[in-house]
């Protein structure tokens, strides 16, 4: 499908870029986390692209986020020399050649919560390679993976002296998705990491990297223990964190043309499901999407391919620009972004990392 | 990732298919149509798979049903020659070339639930080809795309003077997801289906082609009025299903295998994550999947690259099978399956409409 030069003859559903907006929302993260004396270490996985991840980096980021060692191993491959993968890996064999291969090119930070996974990793003599370091994954209060932050400086030791060079700690605090808990978790992400570095000083380790941040969270970082961020969605927005209050609609860089295709009285069916934007529903959001140029209309129902949309009296045949929950969602079931340029003409980027989920 | 000669040894996260499984199913519906007086017309939007779209054809399956013209184009190039496009399409200039190629192979029936779609799809002249057929869509009480049952035969009439023929009317009782529904939904189905042949009887237009059918409405299906059925999900099952009390889970062929990555004293944390699983929870659902080992265990979180599981004890590193709420969103998710043979073996199966969902 690569015939298409504007974004009024694309063929839908399909992924939209507004160019413009994805370069500004580059520059003015670069720029908060620059006044803040943050570094920016941008999370990659919700946009899979290597061309956006050049701009982040051109912008001044530091390196690259990954969630896992194939979309290293992407990115890696296209220049990318310093790579963070944020994840609690278990270096099966498979893993563990894939993360040969990105040493080759980059070095890479892991993510470390158990003995029992640096003892893994440690076991496959990587860690002789001098490019691979080690952060301890801190539990700040989402309850999902990481340590007790009073127990980072025990495990920080324990992993050492299996092998493995520690450099400092990580968390994600992803209690921040919820309009309630945005202040208080980035509160509480300074106190876990606080206390984490306190930990590894108590064994003599010093926490070169401090990394944290979540996008909802972002705006109340508390920047005194922090040395690095890795925000991903602000590159696009999406309906989430236009619903929580983080972004307004006119920052939202990715949106899924469709078409009306169906209409009743009461609502009308768009050609984007499920399986184009994502069954994404947070417990505050007010439906499966937004429509960024009817704010009042609501996706009240979403199947695999189609949107109930209400609130919004269109004919069949018209086009819309439906705003995803969640944009990682999103662009993780599409092959290719359509970008829209501010001269009006459009072209195809690919999702590189597309299905590099394991 | 081609490599990988049993279900132990491969990378995970990953979607397996006990074969075994897969082709009971297959044999037990055809079974169960057979009997009814039903022909079957399975929605392969569920698998995706050439392979499996011509085991079903090869049980007795009558055609097959897809989503989206670029599925259709997909399994028409693979020999499929009765298709229909159960979908209110809106012929675009990009989708109408789609059709005319998918023409060139196959017969097509399409879906229309309006004069305005109808128009645009006579216009496009494809009609004249001879194997360009449409049934009419109806509401039967899920209220998303379709006609009210007593309009369809006016409708049916406005098509045909249109210059295409009208062969029948289709529904789906999609209401019949949520266990209250599953006998009323089906009973719906049954009531609206009769109303609608009777409003084409009236306009002159016999329907050979009454079409319905869900998975969880299927048991309940009175056989009376309708002449086909167009059942997907039955070919893995899935956790909605099993929730639903539609089906046992020994019946389930579709998991993810599952790295355990993280434990807690409260929890363990598995490396397939909605990108991997899908996102969909239906209210009825306790969890975002299950573990087809342990139906005690119930995955209480889900977050892109994590399954927050409670309810089971394992050692990291310990593998698990996990069955996908919804395996359409799965399967959508995947480039490839690991199937599991009766002998031991195990090899990978592309899915070959991944993608296909314009």
């Amino acid at each position: 499908m690569k015939p298409a030069s504007t974004v009024a003859r694309a063929p839908t559903p399909a992924l939209v870029i507004d160019e413009t907006v994805l370069d500004a929302n580059i520059a003015r993260m670069a720029d908060f986390t620059a006044r803040a004396g943050l570094s920016l270490r941008p999370h990659v996985k919700t946009h899979k692209s290597i061309e956006i991840a050049r701009r982040q980096l051109a912008a001044g980021a530091v390196g690259i986020t990954v969630a896992t060692l194939s979309e290293a191993l992407i990115f890696s491959e296209a220049g990318c020399t310093d790579i963070f993968v944020a994840y609690p890996l278990w270096l099966d064999e498979t893993k563990a050649e894939m993360l040969g291969r990105v040493l080759e090119h980059s070095s890479v930070l892991v993510g470390v919560d158990s003995l029992e996974g640096a003892v893994q990793i440690a076991g496959t003599g990587l860690g002789q390679t001098g490019r691979l370091t080690v952060l301890i994954e801190i539990d700040s209060g989402h309850h999902r993976s990481g340590v007790l932050p009073a127990e980072a400086g025990v495990l920080a030791r324990a992993v050492r002296d299996a092998g493995l060079e520690v450099t400092g700690v990580f968390t994600f605090p992803g209690h921040s998705y919820s309009p309630a808990t945005r202040q208080s978790a980035a509160q509480d992400e300074h106190r876990a990491l606080s206390v984490a570095v306190a930990s590894l000083a108590d064994q003599g380790i010093d926490a070169h990297v401090v990394s944290g941040g979540s996008t909802p969270s972002l705006e109340f970082t508390e920047p005194s223990v922090l040395t690095e961020v890795r925000p991903g969605v602000y590159v696009f927005g999406d309906a989430q964190q236009w619903e929580l209050g983080t972004i307004e609609p006119g920052t939202i860089a990715l949106t899924a043309i469709a078409t009306v295709v169906s209409r009743s009285p009461g609502h009308l069916i768009l050609d984007a499901g499920s399986k184009v934007l994502g069954a994404d529903r947070g417990a505050y959001s007010t439906g499966y999407g937004r429509l960024l140029d009817y704010p009042d209309a609501r996706i009240s129902a979403l199947s695999e391919h189609h949107a109930t949309v209400t609130g919004v009296a269109l004919e069949r045949g018209a086009r819309v620009r439906v705003v995803p929950n969640h944009s990682c969602a999103a662009v993780n079931l599409a092959d290719e972004y359509l970008v829209a340029s501010p001269d009006g003409s459009a072209r195809w980027w690919p999702v590189n990392a597309r299905g590099r989920n394991r």
